[in-house]
């Protein structure tokens, strides 16, 4: 798939997650909050802030990259519910969480944006989060 | 597209919405809320609960009515924002929201649920907007 030129990752999305995949469109990453599973998959395009900017091709490539996310993290972790969403309200750049979500979690039956703060994985944590994912996202 | 038999709408999202338009895979309906345009699409999918329960087929007539809604939002009111969300925490049937967001509404910039209470429309504006929508939605 040609990408256009001038795609750079928001300093914020940045700042909030790691590197996991890097997939035909997307850049998956991990968001650095060990409250939920909780991934995020950025498409390479440059200037996208919403889902109608995107292409026909690219929206269906997307969704098969959702889809990709949410089993992978469903295998991993075994969530309750997943949550799937594209809201940008703070942070411009179209991105869309793929959070997995459990009664017991701490923002539970709520949405998990602005509720608690996030709880930054440790080192060793953040080492066994990436490769636990890492099996189960195709090769 | 064939449907699996045994759909129904879930009790709560039927009173929680209007119908506006049956698409090819959705129920289209205006969410009784003058707070925000908020249109929900409800795959008639039987016991779907999960993005990841669609079929590639489904994923893809999906996401070009969730694009369709979109733009016609858009068109309809100019929104600011577009949010678009698939959580259903509390109503397990698979639905996802499609809603306008502007700086000054009641929520900005947190996403809208469980921030202020519903206002349902008079009689008056539900038949207005929804005239509205519909010049914007394909024939």
């Amino acid at each position: 798939m040609s990408l256009p030129a001038g795609y750079t990752l928001d300093p914020r999305l940045a700042d909030d997650t790691h590197p996991l995949a890097s997939l035909d469109l997307c850049e998956l990453r991990l968001m650095d909050d060990a409250n939920y599973p909780w991934l995020v998959l950025v498409p390479r395009v440059a200037d996208a802030r919403e889902l109608i900017d995107l292409d026909a091709a690219q929206r269906r490539t997307l969704t098969d990259e959702i889809d990709l996310a949410a089993r992978a993290l469903r295998a991993a972790f075994q969530p309750f519910k997943l949550n799937v969403a594209a809201l940008g309200n703070l942070v411009p750049q179209l991105h869309v969480h793929v959070i997995g979500r459990n009664q017991d979690d701490p923002a539970w039956p709520a949405p998990v944006w602005g509720r608690v703060a996030a709880r930054p994985y440790s080192p060793e944590q953040l080492v066994e989060r990436i490769s636990v994912l890492t099996r189960h996202l195709p090769a």
